[in-house]
């Protein structure tokens, strides 16, 4: 080991979980007024996968949504866009296997006209239904697993942690496990209010704007200027910072569901709950966007890059996010090889201007580059850390106090694997 | 099949060898008044493999350079960078297997000294001499090597094919064979003109304004400022257009020794030849950079990427990199899949407004998207033409008449494996 001390990263960065906030149990399930259902409805040609998801509030609650930036986007979130605008919400249906992108006016009506089929179920307005779909681009989304899979999921709704866990379980792809979180916790207020929500996405993950397909959801008292505004942020720090291969979807979209039935007073943006609301969204975002980030195709391992040292937050960011989506340090990282060559040059490719020597590199915690020059390390030591299953890399470019952390995970043999044989 | 046209690529994009103009033999040393030199000098511990190069004119000749805009750049760079300037040169020594990045002032002092030690052996000014380097970054570059080896060298400079080979074969790295080029042409003053090159490239290759470490020579009369000129726009509409992972190297260098040797008028940006001779450069350094791609690391195919009907060069270029460095198009070519949504994707993703009603899609000359919508394919028509060395895929946004081709290749177990490996 050598004598260096190990590059400082901010507390910030390591979490947001409030005072008297701790997780809890229940999923999207865990906020009051809400319940869930994942059956298979069809899309999928094996039975035994759920392909079909709702997330129900009891009665009609404050929306806030967003949606991918990619300009190549699916029918369900150019119908979403509008009706998120509302900030009402009593339901969100999704659907895994076929993506409903790229299918022109017809995926449009078909979007359209499963949202109302629920709506009727419901017995809600169409304009309170929100769609999203994920799976193949290209092919038509078929109505007909909604005539027999709506009635089915409306039958199996319930409050209980299982719904929320089938419904995290029906909008998978090639996740490899659902992806769910829940937090409880009292505001200043005293109120004791729930967060809860699923995620899914593993490939086609650098999410802008939103992620894959997310459902987070509260029974805390937000309004919708507040509920947007909490999202936001939230989604800006956990979502937004996930990167699996740099590729961005064409239905990234989160939608919070806040149905204000936890007792206390109305949060709104000047009290003081909004701010422990806010971090708590964001913690347990942050929860699910490194479920993301540890289940990217074929990883081994969660990767953790922290720029620090840089000028203003978008430099941080850029180098950041130059770093883990370089196919040569995620190909070092499942070699078990702190390779900061590589982190170096990633760095130095993406425009932001440093000099080189300057730059403090640290893999696991251990100084392995200071000043711009190696720093003699104990392999063996190294390989031992490299053992985790996360792997924090952290860079200081010595030029200023700005920050950013991003997620990534390795670039393996069975990422090839997935997606070269994805429809072979 | 179906009865679409093919989206028509324009013909520039398909080479741009001047008429009177062919391939030939000799590489490096096809130009007249070239020697070279390969051999085996002690910086890696195989002694079958050659790890230095020599490139050198018989008698001072003009010189034109481009390097690598990364941040983190390489000692050799640095000192280049100064000497190119002064558009005189008479050697370029290039050393394999450490890259003499991230190695402070000791690298650079060394450098300096490599250069003179040849300096000397030829007997001409130190700042006639240029040195690469190309390999590990961080450990030092020691000077034991070059000691011993460029006695060896200078004495093995030769005018013949053999020893332009020895040169383009002792400056690879992870690439799986030597890299040359040569093209002999009739100017329009009546000149009989060389070019030749040699470059070396396989990972860590998104040049900009540079490839990995590239030779290119001829004996055209050019001055200082033609020679300079052509060598930026040849690099611009090549080199500049590879990538294979995304990652721009600390070394790139790409250096045009013009020795004057034919006979004929001198080259200016005036006369007519220049043109002509613009056109050569730019063809041999564009059989270079296939090259390139197509012995991406672990690659097994060339992918070749078209963007037409953009609105700007620039809009063309962001699309078709987009595409170009997206894994998931990357690893459907692997796998035999014409899966354009992938491509859809990529293209939406990276901020270039357009409409995706209006977006056609070809793999392999095939129309497979129209207007934004799938076209039915024949499968297995498709996977026999994927049987191909060479994958084009076309995207017509739709927008306007730009136009911009980029080279890569497919992303492949065997690339994890060379990258998650190389230290291991």
């Amino acid at each position: 080991m050598n004598s260096y001390e190990p590059i400082p990263v901010p507390a910030s960065a390591t979490g947001c979980m409030p005072a008297h906030f701790s997780n809890c149990s229940g999923g999207v399930c865990a906020a009051l007024g809400i319940k869930a259902s994942g059956i298979h409805a069809g899309f999928r040609k094996n039975p035994e996968r759920k392909d079909l998801a709702l997330v129900v509030a009891d009665d009609v609650s404050v929306c806030a949504a967003t949606f991918t930036q990619n300009r190549f986007c699916a029918a369900p979130v150019q119908l979403d866009r509008k009706r998120a605008a509302t900030g009402r919400i009593r339901a969100v249906m999704l659907n895994s296997g076929i993506a409903n992108a790229a299918t022109g006016e017809e995926g449009y009506a078909h979007a359209v006209k499963s949202a109302a089929m629920l709506s009727q179920a419901l017995g809600c307005p169409e304009e309170e239904v929100e769609v999203a779909s994920t799976g193949v681009i290209g092919p038509q989304l078929e109505l007909g697993p909604f005539e027999t899979g709506i009635p089915a999921a409306v039958a199996g709704l319930s409050h209980a942690n299982d719904a929320a866990h089938d419904a995290a379980t029906a909008v998978m792809t090639t996740d490899t496990h659902p992806k769910e979180a829940a937090l409880a916790g009292i505001l200043p207020s005293g109120t004791l209010i729930h967060l809860g929500g699923f995620v899914k996405g593993s490939g086609m993950i650098q999410p802008n704007m939103a992620t894959m397909l997310a459902v987070v959801t509260t029974d805390a008292a937000l309004d919708a200027v507040s509920a947007k505004k909490a999202l936001l942020a939230a989604v800006q720090g956990s979502f937004n910072k996930v990167t699996v291969d740099s590729d961005t979807s064409t239905n990234d979209s989160c939608f919070l569901i806040a149905t204000g039935k936890a007792e206390g007073p109305a949060i709104t943006e000047e009290s003081d709950d909004f701010s422990v609301f806010c971090a708590a969204l964001k913690e347990l975002c942050q929860e699910l966007a490194r479920q993301i980030a540890s289940d990217g195709e074929g990883s081994t391992k969660l990767i953790t890059i922290d720029c620090v040292g840089a000028r203003t937050d978008e430099e941080a960011e850029t180098v950041a996010r130059s770093i883990a989506n370089s196919p040569l340090v995620k190909t070092a990282v499942f070699g078990n090889d702190a390779n900061w060559g590589r982190v170096a040059a990633a760095a130095g490719k993406c425009g932001v201007p440093f000099d080189q020597d300057q730059v403090d590199i640290d893999f696991l915690g251990v100084p392995v580059c200071r000043k711009g020059r190696p720093v003699p390390v104990d392999e063996d030591h190294m390989l031992e850390l490299f053992r985790a299953d996360e792997i924090p890399i952290a860079i200081d470019l010595g030029q200023g106090l700005a920050h950013c952390r991003i997620w990534t995970c390795d670039l393996t043999h069975d990422y090839v694997s997935i997606n070269g044989d994805y429809r072979s």
